[in-house]
């Protein structure tokens, strides 16, 4: 893992959640994007270091959609940075690794991904992000 | 807030789950600390541009027993690092945020801390940290 690309945020409105982070915290917004393969709409928070991404839930089919049912707004996962994603994840398996994807899909800003399990995780949704 | 200074993790045991991040992920762990004011045990792990910190509660009046009795094992804060701590949180209140600390606590490391509630953060508890 080279340094973690962003935390995910799941929002039930971005609308709503957005001030607080541009104006209460001060931070820029540099962009919001529909990932349709993810049924989330993105907006992209450059917090310095790392970006926080909040995820709204396009429709209820939605992996964020669930998870804002049975947990609420709050932190949903933390995404690494990597290269040559098909490796990390051939490696990873090697080391006993449970993947949600065995093949990356197709995240945010053209980029691959795919999520460890969250047991794997000790309870932290991690996800590999390779943007090429 | 200038950046992400770090990502607060909560684990029922520093030992069971810090080979996750050292071997499975190849991460470096840079120190292990106890925070007597926070009863937590503190495994700090070098993600390249932030740290994870993983809190393993010392005993049952930690915040961190209680985080781990409700949801279990999982992402617990971000922190921001900020200058003038003080300075700071007068800014947020005077922005209508609550916060769980008017005056900041001693954190890991020296640092002088404080966090947000929660509801403000949208579900996020979001600390400041003033390392001096």
């Amino acid at each position: 893992m080279k340094y973690v690309d962003h935390i995910g945020i799941a929002v039930t409105s971005i609308e709503e959640v957005l001030p607080f982070y541009t104006e209460t915290l001060s931070l820029k917004c540099i962009g919001i994007e529909d990932v349709e393969s993810e049924n989330v709409k993105v907006a992209f928070i450059d917090a310095g270091n790392v970006r926080l991404e909040l995820l709204e839930p396009l429709n209820e089919s939605s992996a964020i959609a669930k998870f804002l049912e049975s947990r609420g707004q709050g932190i949903h996962h933390i995404a690494f940075d990597v290269n040559n994603i098909e490796e990390r994840i051939k490696e990873l398996k090697e080391k006993g690794i449970r993947m949600i994807q065995d093949v990356p899909k197709p995240g945010a800003h053209g980029a691959q991904v795919a999520f460890l399990h969250p047991k794997a995780g000790h309870g932290v949704l991690y996800e590999l992000c390779d943007k090429g």
